[in-house]
C-alpha cells in the first residue's frame, strides 16, 4: 500500500530553477565558452567583506545570535524599516507593522495563509512568478490569471471583470519577475482603488525595489493613511545586500495582519535566522552608497540588454529591468524545448515562458526569462553573439 | 470593507510561548530572586566556542556561505546524517532520504503538506505539541485526538479505533514534547505496523533524540528494509548543539516523498540558511562528546526533577525526560489561569496544560508543562521550595 498524497500537492509542478539545473548537470563547457547561465536572480558574489566581518563578529560574541528571537524579527530591523521605509516612500509605517521572515518567499506564502484557504482565488497577472503559483497550487487556492499582453503592463479594469465571490487577493510585483517592466505609480494606484472598492488585499512585491531605474517614490501607496486597511507590501535582503543564502525577507502590513502571520510563522518558522538578520540590519545601516553602485552596474547592464535586442534579429523585448528580460523568440520549437537545446548549442541558460504563464499557454512557448544581472557587459555582449548563431 | 481573513487562520490559536512571553512584560523580579522561566525548550547559552568559530570562518571567507544553496539542503550535510543514523539505528538510510529544512517545525509542516489538506485527518497522541495542531488547523486538516492517561504513552490499539477513510497520518514524538516520555521501541512498531496496515504515515519527531535516558537504538524502525514505505524521521539541530537561532532540521524519508516536499521547501524557504547548515554540519562532525556532556548534564537535571516531585505534597509528575516535566497541579483554579498567577506570586513560568490539550478538555487545565533543561540544579531545589508555597 503506497502512503498518501495530498492531491494538491501533486498537481503542483516541481521548482522550475531546480528543473533548469539538471539541464546543465553533467555537462562540461570548454573555458573559452563557458555557459552563460541567465536562470537564475540570484547574486553570484557574496556581500562586501565589511558585512561579511559584521557577521563574523556576531557569531563570535554576540550570543543571541544563536538563540531563538521574536518570531516576527528583530525589533531593531523592524524599526529600521519601518523609519528607511516612511522616508522612503513618504509615508508613516509603524515598527509594529512590519514583520521580519525566511525570505521573500515565505513573506509571500505567510500572508497569503490569512488571506485565502481552499476553494478561494487569487488573481495574479501574467506571466507570474512561478512560486506564487505554486503556493496557491498547493493550498488548493485557484489562481486566476491576468493576461498583460506585449507591454505586460496589467489592466486594472481587466482585473475587475475577474473579481467574484471568492477573490481575495490581487498580487503585483514590481519591478516585476518575470517581465522586468516598472509598474507606474498610476497602475498600481488603480490596483489599489480596485482592491479597496471590491474588499480585497493588494499584494504588492517589491523584491527589486532597490534596482529600479526611476529616482524618488515608485508610487504613492504609503502616502495614503489608510494604506494599511488594503496594502500588503513584500521585500527580500536577497538581491541588494547579496544574503540570498541567509534568507530574509519582510512583510509590511496592518498589525492585525501581523497577529495573523505570526500564528503561521510561529509553526513554518519559529523566527527568521538571527545572523541573518543581523546581517540584513548591518547592511540597511550601512550599505546605501554600495548599494547605489550596485543598481548603478545593473542599470548598465540594462542599457546594454536593450541596445542588444534592438540588433538581434527576430527577437522581441517585452519587458527589461531590475534583474530580467522578457522576451518572444522567432522560432517554431516552444521554449521548453528550445530552453536545453540552448543549453548545448550555446552555452546559454535562460528559462523559457512556460514555466510562467498557465500551462497550455501559447504565449510561455514564445518567450524566455532572461536574469541579466549576474551577466557583466562582455559576458552581455558574448550572449548576444551566440544568440544570433541560433537556428530553428 | 475589511479584508478577508482566512477562516482556517481565524480558528488557529495564537503563538502559546509568545502569549507566556507577554505574561512576564513589565514585570521585575528581585535579584535575590529571579524569575525561573520553565516556558520554552531552548538553549539559554550559545554554542560552544570552536563552532562559533566555524561559523566566522565560514561568513568571512566562504563565499558560498552567503549564496543560495540546493533547496533540499547541502549534500554534505545530508550525506552526514546518512551515515550517522544509519550506523544509530542500525539500518540503512542514503543521503537521497535526507533533507534538511529550516527547523524542525518547518520539516513537520513540509512534510504533512505532501500528506494532507483540507478535510483530511491526522491522529495526535494528547497532549501534543501545539505547533502541530497550529498547522493542522491552518491547512483545515483535523487533528483527531488520541488520549494517552495517565502514563502519557499512546496505545496502537485506540489508535486504530480512529482511523477513518480520510486518515492520512499518525504523529508521534518521542522523546515526548510536552509530556517528557520516552517511547518504548515496542509502542513504535506497534504503530508502524498499524501505520502500514491502514497505507498511513508515521511521522516520528525525535528532536530530544540525544537527551534520550536509554542507550543505543531507542527504536528498530530503520532495521525494517522497507521503512520509507511507512517512516517519516524529524530531527532538529536547535537543541544539541544550541542552534535555535539558527533553524536547521531535518526529515528522512523516501526519495519520492522528499521530491514533493521539494516543492514546498522551494515555494515557502528556497533553501535552509547556508551558515546555519555550516554550523550544524560543524557540530555534528567534532562535538559528539560534548554532546555526550550535556545529556549527562540534562538527565542529572531530569533526577532532580523526579526527586523534588516525590517530596512535593500534591502534585503528580506524570512525565519526566528530556527537557520536560508533566505534571498535575492539585489546585481547582484551571492551569490557564494559574500560570499568569505563578509568575507574579512564585516567579516561575510554566505553560499550562490546556495549551496541549484540546479545547475544552479536562485534563489541562490539570496540568502543566515544566521545560527544565535550562534550569541548573541549584535553580531545581528554588524551583521546589517556591512550588511549596503556593496555595490556591
Amino acid at each position: 500500500m503506497t502512503l498518501p498524497l495530498n492531491p494538491a500537492m501533486a498537481a503542483t509542478f516541481p521548482p522550475p530553477v531546480m528543473e533548469a539545473r539538471r539541464w546543465i548537470q553533467g555537462l562540461s563547457f570548454p573555458a573559452d565558452r563557458p555557459l552563460l547561465n541567465l536562470s537564475q536572480a540570484a547574486p553570484v558574489e557574496p556581500p562586501p567583506a565589511e558585512l561579511r566581518a559584521a557577521l563574523a563578529e556576531a557569531a563570535l560574541h554576540d550570543p543571541q545570535a544563536h538563540l531563538y528571537g521574536p518570531v516576527l524579527g528583530l525589533p531593531a530591523l523592524r524599526a529600521e524599516i519601518a523609519a528607511q521605509w516612511s522616508a522612503a516612500y513618504g509615508g508613516r509605517i509603524e515598527p509594529a507593522q512590519v514583520a521580519i521572515t525566511q525570505g521573500c518567499n515565505q513573506a509571500f506564502c505567510a500572508i497569503m495563509a490569512t488571506l485565502a484557504g481552499a476553494g478561494d482565488e487569487v488573481i495574479l497577472p501574467t506571466p507570474w512568478y512561478f512560486n506564487h503559483k505554486m503556493w496557491l497550487d498547493m493550498q488548493g487556492v485557484m489562481a486566476v490569471p491576468l493576461p498583460t499582453g506585449p507591454c505586460l503592463l496589467p489592466d486594472a479594469e481587466e482585473a475587475a471583470a475577474l473579481v467574484g465571490p471568492r477573490t481575495r487577493a490581487i498580487v503585483l510585483v514590481s519591478p516585476n519577475n518575470p517581465g522586468g517592466v516598472e509598474y507606474p505609480a498610476a497602475t498600481l494606484e488603480a490596483f489599489r482603488d480596485l482592491a479597496r472598492a471590491r474588499g480585497l488585499a493588494l499584494i504588492v512585491d517589491e523584491t527589486y525595489r532597490d534596482f529600479d531605474s526611476r529616482t524618488g517614490a515608485p508610487h504613492a501607496l504609503f502616502a495614503d493613511p489608510d494604506w494599511d486597511g488594503v496594502l500588503v507590501h513584500l521585500y527580500s535582503f536577497s538581491k541588494a545586500y547579496r544574503l540570498t543564502g541567509h534568507r530574509v525577507g519582510a512583510v509590511v502590513a496592518s498589525a492585525a495582519r501581523l497577529a495573523q502571520i505570526e500564528k503561521f510563522l510561529d509553526t513554518v518558522a519559529i523566527c527568521p535566522s538571527q545572523l541573518g538578520q543581523i546581517g540584513a540590519l548591518w547592511g540597511i545601516r550601512n550599505l546605501a552608497q554600495w548599494v547605489a553602485g550596485e543598481r548603478a552596474e545593473i542599470l548598465a547592464r540594462r542599457t546594454a540588454m536593450v541596445g542588444g535586442f534592438s540588433a538581434l534579429d527576430g527577437w522581441t523585448l517585452l519587458g527589461c529591468g531590475a534583474y530580467f528580460a522578457y522576451v518572444e523568440h522567432p522560432f517554431d520549437t516552444p521554449s521548453d524545448r528550445l530552453a536545453p537545446r540552448l543549453v548545448q548549442e550555446a552555452g546559454v541558460l535562460l528559462l523559457p515562458g512556460t514555466m510562467f504563464q498557465p500551462e497550455g499557454s501559447e504565449a510561455g512557448a514564445r518567450q524566455f526569462r532572461m536574469a541579466f544581472a549576474n551577466v557583466d557587459q562582455a559576458g552581455i555582449a558574448e550572449l548576444f553573439s551566440r544568440l544570433a548563431q541560433v537556428t530553428d
